[in-house]
Order: C-alpha cells, then structure tokens, then sequence
C-alpha cells in the first residue's frame, strides 16, 4: 500500500471527529477556524512524544500511543480548569511504519477525542529517519478565571484528585511483565500507564469552587509540588501517610521491595491534578466532587517559607526535590 | 553546559518575546491562557520540519531552522485572511546537539515572531536519537470571513502576489554552491530559501476586498492551484507567460539549463499567496495592493471544469497535476 503525504492524511482524518460545535472550518483548509464564546478565553497546550523515551514497543501499542499523546495534552487543559474542545495532531514518522500502525495510532486519538467531545481540526505528517513521534496541540475555553500555579497561599489545603502512582507502577510492571503480580492489579496498572483519563470535571470543579492554584501530575508529584512552591512563593508541608497511593501500585511496591510512595512522588503521568484551596473553597470542592464520585483528598497545608517538605508517618521530616520524571537524566 | 529539561526551555523562552495584547498567561503554567476581541474567531494550523528532509545543514543555518517553521506556520494564517498572534514551538532534540545551536534556532524564532508581533507562548523540549525536528503551532484571529481554498467560481480571476520560484530555486543554488551565478542573484535566492515572509499583510488586503479564494505556495504552485481547483470543483486555466517567475530564478534556471517555470510549478516554499478573486474584486485588490506597494499579478481564469490547465506561450495546453514539492517522493 503505497501511500502519499495527502492520501495518508486524508486517510488518517477520517478516522477522527473533525466537526464540533465550536468548529468553523475543520482541517480541510491551511488553518481551521473556531469560534469562542462571548467571555470566554481561550486555552492551548503542546506536548510531544518520542518513541525510545516516552514509550517502547512493550510498553504501548500504537493505539495506546496516539490516546495518551492527545491525553497528555487535554490534561493541561484540565489543570487550568478548562474545557478542550479541538486537537491538532502531528505525526514523524519512520520510513518503515506500517499504515496500519498510524490507524491504529488514529483510532486511539479518536477514541480519546471522541469521549472528550474533541475535534482533530489540524495535523501534519512528515517522513523522519528516526523513531516515531507525536506532537500534539489541544485548544480549550474557558469562561471563569484560569486555574494558575501561582495562587497558593499560608493556610490552604494541598489536595490531589484520584489515586496516584499507579502510572508510574504500570511503567515497571509492563518493563517486567514476569512479576507474579495478581492479574486484577497488573490489568489496572497497564490500563493506568496506557491510557489514563485525564481530569477535566475535576479541574472544572475546581475553578467553579474557587481552588488557589492547580497542576497536573504528568512529572510526578514531587516535581509538581515544587512548581506549585515556586510558581506561589511557599512552602508544601505534605504528609506522605495521606496520599492516596493506588492499592495496585502499593501491592506491586511491596512485591518489588520498592517504596510505593516514590511511584506517586517520582513516577508521572498520573494525570491527576494536585492543587490548593482556602479551607473554605476545599470544602465546597469536596463536597461537589463527591457528588461526582470525584476523589479529592487532603495531603497537607501551605505555609510560609519555600520548597516542598514531607513529613513521614514516625514524624521524620524531609524535603521533597522536583527530581520527578525527567526526559534529561542528569 | 549540562542543561535539564526545565533549565534549557528556561533558557530559550527567555529569547523569544512571551507577551503580547491577546496573552493573558504564557508559557509560565500548564496551558497558555489568550484573549480574543468580539466579534473574532481563532485560527490555528501546525506545521513540522525534520533535519534530512526539510533542511540540510549546507541549506540551512540554525537561525534559519527556527525562522522558516515559524514563517511556515505564519504563512498559513496569512492565506486566510488573519492575523498571527501566538506561537507554541516544540523541539525534539539529538542528544549530540550544542546549546548553542538552539540559542540560534530560538534567535531566529524571535526575529519572525518579532516582525509579526507574536509571543511564544508555549512548547516542549523533546530527546530524540533520531535528527533535529521542530513543530510550530500558529494562533491567529479574523473578525472577517475566513479565505477558504473552496470559493473559486468560473469567471473569477487567478492571482499570485510577489515572485515566485526563487525558494525552489534558492534551494537548487544552495545544493550547487559552486554555480557561477550572479552574486546579487546568489544571496537573493538563499534569503528566499532560508527567510520567506509571509504574506500577512497581502492576505488581509485579499479578505478585505472579497477575494473568493486563496491558499499559501508551501508546495509549489501547482499542487495549490490543484488545491483551489479540487475545492471549488472548478478549473483554473494558467498562461505560463504570466507566472511572475523571480528574475534571479530565471538566471539560475538558464545556467543549470532548467526549465524557470518549474521552480515555480513545484519548487514550494515562496509562501506567496494564490488565490481567485471576481473581477470586480481583483480590481479592488489591485488599487489597494499597489498603495502597499504589494505585486500581484493575474495568472489566469477560472472555468467551468475540473484541474489546473496551462496554456503555453506557443498556444499548447497541459494538464498541470499536482506533483508539486512532496514529502513522500513516489
């Protein structure tokens, strides 16, 4: 199957949503046009993935591939609580891929896109010598102020949504696939590791009830704790016995004797949002998200000073660097 | 130099303008946040470069690199009519690369983002084991009706603006260094190959005035009026004789016994603009055009049929297919 830059875009893009509400005109001209509405702002994020560092062929199936790059992306429109709305895909690609690996690759954009109610308004293919990768820009709105790193303050909740560490787990599990693991938790893990979902509602909940600052966990919590330290000139007291480490990712820990903690702290790509609140604000955001079987969970306290500090459960003290998962090993 | 991640995006978004009218926050957090004036809508399009395919290191100076995949993006706005705003750069880096070569693709980003007024206002910083690539996401906004490629109508007038041929040929000259060509010529065409400007300020004249169709010269004349043709289910009948082919391309053309024309034809990369227009509103576009000092130049017609159709000097006629510059060689 013999394949043209125009004929394997036109092919790719009809496996994808391109029309939506807030879509003018789709990716049939050199730019798409979309609409916003009356108050709103708009969002917009970039993210890449490269074969070799951000996956492997045992750890990510082509689909898998294209769910989590546009994932990546619609996740740092949860974070500043917004609402994504289109998708720009641009693809490198190796001589020698098969086109059935860019369909499947596409049917997991779709299959992301599509539960998002997002439209693929835009993309580029271009050949490249080497490994496969995966741009991504994702366009949101949003019509409340955004949600920002920079707004914590002394006295605020530090909470994060769902349960973490179990990206980070499924990563080590699926590297050592021989692990006696129970099967219930290693189809978790992978599913975690694969294709997690990121947080709109919750980030949503978050902006609607008044949260002071929010991040999403694609480093690992560590590193984003700092940001949020840094980014609001103050100091995360964070006690380790409250977070909510996934039970899978705690059993696969104890199999491997590794701390489970450090899968939440330095694993990444959880895809959760992390954040702060006034305790007031914290109540109403628990409060909603329970209401929406959203998981919300207080961690610790801000508080003067800088840097993230962890306090362990025999009352050790610790401070915690932004040495979460970093493409650039040092 | 040892760089991390965070350190070296640190380091190049402090090179490139990050702030603007529209911007409300840049690339500080996890998405940027921008305005839009009432009454607009947004435009977006994305565009990749990979080392080996679309640059060489004797074609193209690190400078080059990071202004030409911004002015490819650029470029797409401008063929609908708006105006660029804000651009989000994603690099995926060998790891042999010097800090230095990066400082210069990001000095070159800020001399067209300058030029345009345009913030960075995101990005990502990549590994790869595989060569240099760079995605360029461009955001712009219209309060007009966008130019589509799917206007033409029979009657209408075929225009190009500027001159054409001189990146095509500035490529070939750049491949050939040691030509004996005119040295005015010579450093014509590598500044037409390596620094195009976008046609921002022609593609809002065509809106304004009505132009009923238009697309950028990315790949060449002949794959985008097949473009205008296919999308407006129309023909396009071109006198070659009218192609305003750029003098120096025409010189180097003769001294390489090549045909000038093809340049054109297939070149790509002029990032003019070609487009249709009624005879009334090309008139309007003509007298406006000329105030701005900006050339554009009737090509030809359009018709009812199919396909682009050139008319010779000599009164033969050719099928003119759409094999202009292409990615994926057949």
């Amino acid at each position: 199957m013999k394949l043209d830059e125009f004929g394997l875009i036109r092919n790719l893009t009809s496996r994808v949503p391109t029309t939506g509400r807030h879509v003018v005109v789709g990716p049939t001209d050199d730019a798409a046009v979309l609409s916003i509405e009356p108050g709103e702002q708009v969002l917009v994020s970039t993210d890449t993935m490269v074969g070799g560092a951000h996956f492997l062929p045992e750890t990510m199936a082509p689909f898998d591939i294209g769910y989590k790059a546009v994932a990546a992306s619609i996740s740092d429109i949860a974070a500043m609580g917004g609402e994504p709305r289109q998708v720009l895909v641009a693809l490198g690609i190796p001589s020698d891929l098969e086109p059935v690996f860019l369909e499947a690759l596409y049917d997991g954009v779709c299959d992301i896109c599509s539960y998002f109610d997002c439209a693929v308004v835009g993309g580029d293919v271009v050949r490249t010598d080497g490994p496969l990768f995966v741009n991504t820009t994702v366009l949101g709105a949003t019509s409340r102020p955004p949600l920002l790193r920079s707004g914590a303050k002394p006295g605020d909740v530090v909470f994060v949504t769902g349960q973490i560490g179990s990206s980070g787990a499924g990563l080590d599990f699926l590297l050592h696939p021989k692990l006696l693991i129970d099967p219930a938790d290693g189809a978790v893990l992978k599913e975690r590791h694969q294709r997690p979902k990121p947080q709109v509602t919750a980030g949503q909940i978050l902006s609607l009830e008044g949260a002071s600052s929010c991040d999403d966990i694609s480093d690992g919590l560590a590193s984003e704790l700092n940001e949020i330290a840094s980014a609001s000139g103050v100091r995360l007291r964070i006690e380790t016995a409250r977070i909510p480490v996934h039970v899978a990712a705690r059993n696969l820990g104890r199999l491997q004797g590794k701390d489970p903690l450090d899968y939440a702290w330095y694993g990444g790509e959880d895809y959760q949002l992390v954040g702060t609140a006034s305790p007031f604000a914290f109540a109403r955001i628990l409060a909603r998200a329970e209401s929406m079987q959203i998981q919300v969970t207080q961690i610790g306290r801000v508080m003067q000073g800088d840097g993230v500090v962890a306090e362990f459960p025999d009352g050790t003290l610790d401070v915690i660097t932004a040495k979460g998962y970093n493409h650039f090993p040092g």
